[in-house]
């Protein structure tokens, strides 16, 4: 079977360099087109992320290294490789200003090429599912409504969540699929400085030193959980109102792999340590069930040891797809307390839209 | 007017050598005698803690570095020193099991030696008080009693609570202070290495990582609040028992510095942010008034950088015996949220001793 | 073909791991047998290393986790295993006294059982080979004499050098190789924490740190090499004289991979910039030859950025066995500068080791 | 006596705060002028700071925070201050292009003001004298021919050669003071990142990483010194020739202070260690004689440990002034090797620039 080609836009970034990293031995997927910024534009790729290359996931296949970097901005530039065979969809990994991501993902959808998204630009449109593929692989089902709605043949924007949330989003969502409701939470992450992109946070910063804010991440992790547990009703997502949370983010001198510490309060049924442990271990979703590429086995993986997980020792279980939870015990105000950790450019981010590509493809969508 | 000598227990450790640095200079204390395990003992302070010295506090003067180290299980050495007027009382900083501790320091106290203790051996028992100056001084009354139990002339035990709850218990106790009832928190506390002492942490564990546990620092976090706030009532420190506390402790890459994230949930009356900040700008605490030489004169600083505080930057705060707070903001889940920071090895174990020692001093005790 | 199976002395140190780890899906050997100190002696392998597993190279094998540790003081042990079928060589990491580790290693090598061996008790002894697979394969034909003046039958010792030397040795080597003799080199070398085992490197000393110091390594750097380029004559491998060699050992905050910064100083035959790289690029050596599986497809990586090598992007480099090198340009003071780079607990250890077990197998000494 | 008012180009920067930190409580000098980027133009200094403070030094003074911070390429604004009686000369730690920094330098000399300068521009200006006061005191005496040659009445123009050789520099004078000559040396320097400003080095890059590599540095460091030592001949200073210096320039995850392994070979005639630890303990120059407020008492302290100098606990040295060496030792290629730091961003620039004024206003030149 000849794989799909696809385009990455934003692939000079961070989180663009780990999407052509994790691509490079996919089974499915190819990258035959590769956009940027106009800084890049007309470099070849290798030599737009010389003295930047960062991605944990591994070094870039030789053939894309040689591919012309296209303009991001530059519509034209993806039809004609959409045209010509080279670019099926899109995985976005832009970094410009929201309006402008959110228009421009826009422009390619409309232009038939299907938009797989990390920017944060359109989490928050109605119409836009924005998916975890554990947690919520049905909410593709609005693609229909999106694509009639604008009007689009062939094109759609479906985006990821932001990669703090992925820490504890799967283990929330497991329990409450198994009947726990959950009310509230607190939850503090210690956030790796890949998440900043590069050159993102000076060392001067993280030297014998933490940051105990990161600009806009308290919000995002609050309320993207309230649409992803959410579902659809006339062509749009409506989120839940339920858990409350409270969020307090820090930088921390970790390469990849965000930690959250988790206080949680349930509903009147309440589980024992016991079975949320088992509920974890036990955890699978649709990806699993199809066997999806990018799967990982056990979604979550709980660790018995009182001190773990670890962020360079975790980050990378399961193809760094895997969440790895510990240190489970009841709490004091609420009523669970635990450790969550994943791997935030991979999970949390091009190994995340991967999956989501995959479950797209799988539905027929792409 | 002469400085009064003192000793310091365990005075080769981490904490041993901060109250060693930052004794160096100061108006009413002089450092006479020094006693560490078997190891060091008999050798000259220069040369048992050469290589592994690591106060941040500044180095020893040159007559300590000459001293012969005693054996602090030796109570006779300590004794001797006692009479020879080189010792009127003794810093406990010992590292060894709490039983031996709690035996030694309660010799120590039987020989006529008060004992300001780092150490968790007393910290519960009930007529010893567990000191931080600004928030219970009066819990000092209690060493009549101890005394007079114990049958002990002018020896009396005080203690210090763990450095992990020095930066939000000021605060905690000033909103208290201030009429704002609190019922529960949850605090997840990023740690500095320093206060697992040397060698303490691996740097394998330190580099690119973070370790989400330290052995029995959630426990003491939780409980020891609820002492400090508590009363004396017929010879004992009766606890209170609010606010309910939830702690994570994490062990992170900074040198010195303990920072918290606190989420917490008043009583029916509820201050604004505004409140809150004057509330902690304005406090003072009786070793304000009495303008005590280790005091910082503003014992909680508020940072209105919505980046503030961080460890490197902020520990330093007035003699490192500051605690410094800021992003106060509204909690989602509870009603107040913030970052509080203090130098665990000053303000957080020798720092807060010697404002203990200070304050004894000045009520007569020693 | 049915593996070889092996045994792994002083397995559940840094070192001990990396082989457990490497060994994993080893095509020709498997590991059956693991032994270490009398403290881990008689746990499952799992428990032994629980909390303090922190191979590079991936996770233990579930079978090796089952092992129950030998101890490896007591030889009846693996003479059992051996007898049994469980060992027909041991790979040797212990972490003890000189003394201790010399006797041990030769009491092994009289029971029948090969020692290749990490550790440095042995590589001064005249008929022990020091062996880097590509740099003195030829040093193994020892062995007989080995084994003659002995009376050892099928047992042997053959030991690595000290993994400092990793970062440059090869690059040497394959200049004189080349013709280009070599008199005499500075260098300095920036040592990841790992080589120190853990707990190893306290976290203090490499927080906002370096230690420009690490005890016996500079002696070992400079004085390695001269055996390692000698020559087998009368059943002692006799040393060179030159290149004399200045070393700078430091330790920095790293995980892996050593770095050293090397100016050195040709014979009269000097080559250019130009045939530096190009031999470099172009060596290849009897491991290559053979593909043996350990071996990298390309033992010298050169890279002309002019930031690298850099030990968290180029350790790894073909199964973290290649050693990079740039930076190279002419140097102020002796001829040529460079900047070379290599895992050291994989090529400068277990990997190293592993490959020199494939080589003595091929030459029919296993 | 009244304090002489200063003002500081370039004072947002991280070389230009440490300026100010250090100013904080000057004897002699006083901040009344702060002129930066027309970005930080306008504002009050401390708003202009917000958030990027990092000098080691301290906090700014009040006053200071409150100063509106001047357009350092406006050079009537520092004209008025002068005229003003706020600026009597001006340090310079301007941040720009060499020949904006140039011509900015000379415009503001021309106008009367004195420029002390921290940047490279001027540093192979013939007529400029590049100083480190305790080696080439004697360089200033090159101002009246710079000030007759360029038609300058008050105004001169005296820089301050690189921070990463000042770890070494002042020792290898003290040698060839006290008559030893110095043919050659290769030095390796680890490099802090505070010497590349803020944000500087992306902490991507320091985490688990060293960086082989400092643009430019390795040319300046091996050239540097030869002006130094050089000497004064028709109103300019003539370079010497040797040593003959090779550099490997590091970037290290260390905060602050410069660390420099050395090799050295002497002349014929051949100082033995200990007469080495004797010149350099005993070393002592004009600025000790003069007693000048930022000398360190000791500009050279010897430590005998063998694990010393390391960056955190050696580099605040007598207020960070001092050089501190160790691990003093013969060398297997040349004759000496040792290990050298200093603080980079006080020793290596605004402490050396206050002292270098300090000596100036010494001599009368401002």
């Amino acid at each position: 079977m000849a794989k799909i080609p696809v385009g990455v836009l934003g692939a000079t970034g961070m989180v663009g360099q780990q999407y052509i990293a994790l691509l490079a031995n996919h089974p499915w997927f190819e990258v035959k087109y590769a956009a940027a910024s106009p800084r890049s534009a007309g470099k070849k790729y290798k030599d737009a992320v010389a003295g930047r290359w960062n991605a944990s996931g591994g070094d870039y296949q030789k053939e894309v290294g040689e591919l012309i970097v296209g303009d991001a901005n530059d519509l034209s530039q993806a039809a004609a490789a959409f045209k010509a065979g080279n670019c099926a969809f899109v995985f976005s990994a832009l970094e410009m200003g929201k309006d402008e991501i959110r228009a421009l993902e826009e422009a390619y959808a409309g232009a038939g090429i299907p938009v797989i998204s990390n920017a944060s630009a359109h989490r928050w449109t109605a119409d836009v599912p924005m998916l975890i593929a554990e947690v919520n692989p049905d909410h593709v089902d609005i693609i229909p409504a999106q694509r009639k709605k604008r009007g689009w043949d062939k094109g759609f924007i479906a985006v990821k969540p932001n990669c703090s949330i992925q820490s504890y989003m799967t283990p929330l969502y497991a329990l409450i699929k198994a009947g726990y409701e959950i009310k509230r939470l607190t939850v503090t992450t210690l956030q790796a400085v890949s998440g900043a992109g590069y050159p993102g946070v000076p060392s001067l910063d993280m030297i014998d030193n933490i940051v105990p804010y990161i600009g806009g991440e308290e919000e995002k992790s609050e309320q993207e959980p309230l649409k992803i547990l959410g579902s659809i009703k006339d062509g749009a997502i409506i989120s839940v109102t339920e858990p409350k949370i409270s969020a307090h983010c820090n930088r921390v001198p970790v390469v990849d792999g965000h930690t959250a510490c988790v206080s949680l309060e349930f509903g009147p049924k309440k589980p024992s340590i016991d079975e949320v442990k088992k509920i974890w271990t036990s955890f699978k979703s649709l990806p699993q069930e199809l066997d999806l590429p990018m799967a990982p086995k056990q979604p979550i993986i709980v660790r018995e040891e009182n001190d773990r997980p670890q962020p360079r020792k975790d980050r990378d279980a399961d193809k760094a797809m895997a969440v790895t939870v510990g240190r489970i015990r009841p709490c004091n105000v609420f009523d669970l307390r635990f450790v969550g950790l994943s791997h935030n450019t991979v999970r949390g981010a091009a190994g995340g839209g991967i999956l989501n590509a995959e479950l797209l493809k799988h539905k027929g969508y792409i």
